[in-house]
């Protein structure tokens, strides 16, 4: 087991990434003795999952019972959020219970919005069941639901007391899926390391077969980059908002297609691509990184070309993206492979270029 | 003009108590100026003052659109937070964005919920033209909806930027709810400061006479009081939580009646019978207190007597109230008059012999 330190002052918290780790009473037993505790899963998880971790709870002192939501992206709403706090008062949970969010970015983000605003906050821990929750959703205490006009409109920052990132979880995960969670992955590379981009282009494939070693690295330095930023600026006051590199494209073919069309991670993959060919356009990025960008992620099998979505509809869905500044639209760009700059003053011709440049 | 100051590090703000403040461009001016904002208000406030608030704010650089929601109670539920929050999505508000809460207890609570939620939170200015929101609800930083199942059950802690307390505002207040505001006040000094009590024995009638210096030293006090609590235990770990004397019971008769049926004052003032009268019970408070109480109460024209409620009742209400703490409900007591504890082990026979004896 490995752990990376999230450090926020008194909300700092660890996360460990190893295998087998869900079943480990230890890891939550710092948190939960004698506490009552809400595990919300989904149907798609519970089977797998959840009898091990109530397992763990119990042993670690804890009495807990489970919340189940439906699987999928249209959980993140109201009537989901509206369930869950059902539950959770229906099992009179006072304000100093627990919840677990054991699943992928869904649950994560709908149960520790649960916990943001339940009795105005609790606790909560996340154990997250994909890869894309492991390297990115459940890291950094952003919190969400889904509104009819945009994705995560509504939410709040409530950091985690712990993230518990059992790789081996990632045997069950459909390749799809998996293939989301690397665009993450891809993401944290191009804005802050190129070594890491170095080291993916070396190692797609072992990441793409499973290997845990690989995942384990691959988990790890992303939660490692992560938590840095996350530390420096854990509201998005600035810096924060360079983890958002290819999701103001990639938002807007989420909400362009109806949520759930494409994956979250395969929105991201061809948002990347858009950013990175207006990063050329804008002159900030060189030709020759435009295509190490767009290699691997054609590489990892996901999304090389965006959707088919009229260009002038993405400008419109971005202007009510919640990156809007002021009405402005800031736009990640990269700089060099390894580091990404926020700019606010972009001309709207390039970003109409590089949707077009992207599709095809 | 007096001003009060919430002391909270870098959340600390100002309570700005006078006459005629809502339409003073100068109190706005360092928080709005360039920006968007938003005026959530209702039906029955938006006539009387938008106006002027929206002209004041134009004077302070800002430009503002008005959200309305309906009058009541029934207000503080998911359909109109959504309602709320499509609003601001629709007039296109960014992160920079801001949220004046010009009305009673509801509009702020509702309203600044909106706020510690649309994208993950903005700011907001509490505008409260209710002696209940002036003296209390609009201090401190609860906000929160209600749920089937009780009161502000999903909320958040999100301090405004600055409190803009009008008494004038109070000139058209129906007298209901002014003596509802007025439980508050009483709240307060019970629990805070007996010196407070005897300058409301010597002054309620002036109070009810809507005299405006008595109305203004009323409110001052009142959030002077609270502020130092709200300072000294922001989230409620401890201490904040004997700020909710006479609300154990008021919840529960607020809840049992159905929301709307009696003003939260009111409710809170037979709530404070009844935790007086359990304060003597319990041995902590002298007979002549609890008359002292009584006294008070029924001199503010507030219910002196509790509701045709089954005893019984009220323990199962109070078993979901938010405050119970690990499944035990813990109690705000009075030890003398002006100085309050919290006690979570009453035999739950000593609190139904002080309902049946405050039903009477």
């Amino acid at each position: 087991m490995q752990t990376v330190s999230v450090t926020l002052g008194a909300r700092s918290y660890p996360i460990h990434i190893g295998v087998g780790l869900l079943g480990e009473a230890r890891l939550y037993a710092p948190y939960v003795e004698n506490k009552r505790v809400a595990v919300v899963t989904n149907e798609m998880v519970a089977p797998l999952y959840l009898a091990r971790v109530q397992q763990a709870l119990a042993e670690a002192g804890a009495r807990s019972a489970p919340v189940l939501i439906e699987d999928g992206e249209s959980a993140k709403g109201w009537k989901t959020l509206d369930r869950v706090i059902d539950a959770l008062l229906k099992a009179r949970l006072g304000r100093d219970a627990l919840i677990v969010a054991l699943g992928g970015g869904v649950v994560g983000d709908l149960a520790g919005f649960a916990a943001a605003v339940y009795q105005r906050g609790i606790p909560f821990i996340q154990a997250p069941t994909t890869l894309l929750a492991q390297v990115d959703s459940s890291v950094g205490g952003k919190t969400a639901i889904n509104h009819a006009r945009g994705k995560n409109l509504v939410g709040a920052f409530h950091q985690p007391l712990a993230v518990i990132a059992d790789v081996s979880t990632l045997d069950s995960l459909p390749d799809r899926e998996l293939r989301a969670g690397i665009a993450e992955v891809l993401k944290h590379a191009f804005i802050l390391d190129l070594q890491f981009v170095v080291w993916l282009e070396a190692n797609i494939d072992r990441l793409l077969a499973r290997d845990r070693a690989a995942l384990s690295h691959a988990v790890m330095r992303s939660c490692e980059l992560k938590a840095r930023i996350v530390a420096a600026d854990e509201r998005e006051s600035g810096l924060r908002a360079i983890l958002n590199f290819g999701h103001t494209f990639g938002h807007a073919i989420e909400t362009g297609l109806g949520y759930g069309e494409w994956l979250h991670g395969e929105a991201v993959a061809a948002g990347m691509i858009m950013a990175a060919e207006l990063s050329a356009r804008a002159g900030t990025l060189r030709r020759e990184d435009v295509v190490r960008v767009k290699q691997l992620i054609a590489r990892a099998g996901l999304p090389a070309h965006g959707p088919k979505l009229a260009p002038e509809r993405y400008l419109e869905l971005m202007q009510v993206d919640k990156k809007a500044a002021g009405g402005k639209v800031r736009f990640v760009l990269l700089e060099t492979l390894g580091h990404a700059v926020l700019r606010a003053d972009v001309d709207p011709h390039l970003v109409l270029q590089s949707i077009v440049a992207a599709a095809q």
